[in-house]
C-alpha cells in the first residue's frame, strides 16, 4: 500500500485532535504514517506546517490528511488556503452552527490548556493521583472516607490502572484494596472497608487470563497457578455477592470502559471533563 | 443564565467525544449542564435516548446540544432524525469526505475499545504503567535500560503524574528518580542514571510554586521553605545544565503540554495513539 501521511495540527498539545481523528482512522483499513505538529500557535509556524505538507503531498503522490484544531483564524486561515492536504477542521466545525445556535461569537481562545496548570480543576486531578498512588493495593486506610470510590477485587484484576485513570481522566478519587485468600478464610470484608461498603465496586476477572497475567509477573507459581486463580475469584466473587458489592468482569474491557461503567453507578458529584 | 444541556451520545464510552467536545464548548461563556450516555449500541438504547432529549427540550424550553459519535448508521438516524436538539454529528462529518478521498468505505465497526484488552497496543499500555509504578520516585533502578525516558527533578516538580500520563496516553516507559540534596552536595548525577543520561529529561519548577506544593503537603517543615526550594532548584539547574540534560518549567504547563514536549524531543519509536 502506498504511504499516505496524516498530520494533526493544534495550537496546543493536538492530543485530543490526534485521539479522536485516530478512533474515525480506525474506521478505515489503512496504515498511515503519523505526524503530530502541536503548538502552532504563530503565522510563521504554520508557514513551516504548510511546507511540511507540501513536501510530503508532492513526495508521496497523493493528498495528506490534515486534522486542524486551530483557533487563531489567521493561523487556520494560512494551512487551510495553504496546503495540499484534506483539512479537516475540527474547530470552527463545530464552532459554526453553535455560535449560531447559542447566539453568540466564540471568544476563539487558544490553548484549553494554556492557565489550566493553576485552576481548581487542575489540582483536583494532581491531587485525585496522588491520593490514588497512596491509597493503591490497600497500602493505607487513612482517609478512605475521602475517596470517591474504592475498587475491591483479587491481585491483578486491574484494580491499580482503572483507579489511575479515574483520577487522570476524571480526577476521581479511587482508593483501591485487594480481596486476599485471608479475607475469603475469615469469609468477610478487609474491616478498613466495613465502614465504606457503600462506595466499594468490584472487578473481577476469568481465571484463566488471571492466571496469564499472573504467569507473566511469577510464572510456575501456585499464586499463578490456574487452580488458585479459580479459587481466588469464585471466593471474591461470593464475597462480593454476600455483601451487596456491585462489580464487573475486566476480562473483555478496555480501561476507558471499566472506568465509564463504574462512573454511571457512582455517578460523583465532582466529575473533571 | 437559563439552563443548556449537552448530551454526549457514543456507542462505546464516549469519553473522546466528551472530551473534544468540552474542549470546543469552552469557547463559549456558557456553563451547560452535562449530560454523558455512553454505550448506546442498539435501536431501543437509540429511542430511549431520543426520549430523553426530547424531554430535557421541553423542560427547557431550548434547544439541547448533542455531540454524537455513533458508528451504527440505524442507531445514528434514530438519534438524528428522532431528536429535536441541535446534532453535532463528530463522526460521519469527517469519515464522509474521508470516504471520498481514500475511495473506499468506511467499516462502521463499533466500539473502538471492544477487543482491544487484549491487544498488543494495550497491553503496552498496561506494562508501561505498571513500569511507571515501579520506577516512580527512584524507587527502583533495575531496568532502567528499558525505560524510553527517565524524568529527573526536586522531589513535586511533577515527575510521577508526567510519567503516568506518558505511560496511560502513551504507552511509553517513563522512570522518575528525584534529585536530592545529597546529590547537589556531592555535585553529580546519581549513579543509577550516569550511564543512562542521553534519555534523562528534566522538570523545574519556579521556587515559589514549589513552596506552595510543598507547604500542603509538609506546612511549615524546612523541606517546604522557599530558601530551601531556591536553594534546591537552583543546583538542580546547575546539574543539569552542567550534564548536558534538556529541561523544562513545570510551573505553568499541564501534564498534557509536558509529556507533549517531552515526546518532541525524544521521538520514542513505539508510540500509542
Amino acid at each position: 500500500m502506498p504511504t499516505r501521511t496524516v498530520f494533526f495540527v493544534s495550537d496546543g498539545t493536538g492530543i485530543t485532535a490526534e485521539t479522536f481523528g485516530n478512533s474515525i482512522l480506525k474506521q478505515f483499513s489503512i496504515q498511515p504514517r503519523h505526524v503530530r505538529m502541536p503548538f502552532i500557535d504563530t503565522v510563521e509556524k504554520a508557514h513551516q506546517v504548510v511546507e511540511e505538507i507540501n513536501r510530503t503531498a508532492e513526495s508521496e503522490g497523493r493528498k495528506p490528511i490534515v486534522f486542524t484544531t486551530l483557533v487563531n483564524e489567521e493561523v487556520l486561515s494560512i494551512v487551510k488556503n495553504g496546503c495540499k492536504g484534506l483539512v479537516l477542521d475540527m474547530f470552527m466545525t463545530f464552532v459554526e452552527p453553535l455560535e449560531a445556535e447559542f447566539g453568540m461569537k466564540s471568544n476563539h481562545r487558544v490553548g484549553r490548556f494554556s492557565d489550566i496548570a493553576r485552576s481548581q480543576e487542575y489540582n483536583n486531578r494532581i491531587e485525585a493521583i496522588n491520593f490514588a498512588l497512596a491509597h493503591d493495593d490497600g497500602q493505607s486506610a487513612k482517609n478512605l472516607e475521602e475517596a470517591d470510590v474504592i475498587l475491591v477485587g483479587v491481585s491483578r484484576s486491574g484494580k491499580t490502572p482503572t483507579s489511575l485513570y479515574l483520577a487522570m481522566q476524571h480526577g476521581v478519587k479511587a482508593a483501591n484494596y485487594p480481596l486476599i485468600p485471608e479475607d475469603f478464610e475469615r469469609n468477610c470484608l478487609p474491616s478498613a472497608l466495613v465502614p465504606h461498603k457503600a462506595k466499594c465496586f468490584g472487578l473481577s476477572i476469568a481465571p484463566e487470563r488471571l492466571a496469564e497475567i499472573r504467569n507473566s509477573r511469577r510464572p510456575g507459581s501456585r499464586y499463578a497457578s490456574l487452580e488458585n486463580c479459580r479459587y481466588e475469584v469464585a471466593a471474591a466473587e461470593a464475597l462480593m455477592r454476600r455483601e451487596g458489592i456491585s462489580w464487573l468482569s475486566s476480562t473483555h474491557r478496555s480501561i476507558e470502559e471499566i472506568a465509564t461503567t463504574i462512573l454511571r453507578d457512582i455517578r460523583p458529584d465532582r466529575l473533571v471533563y
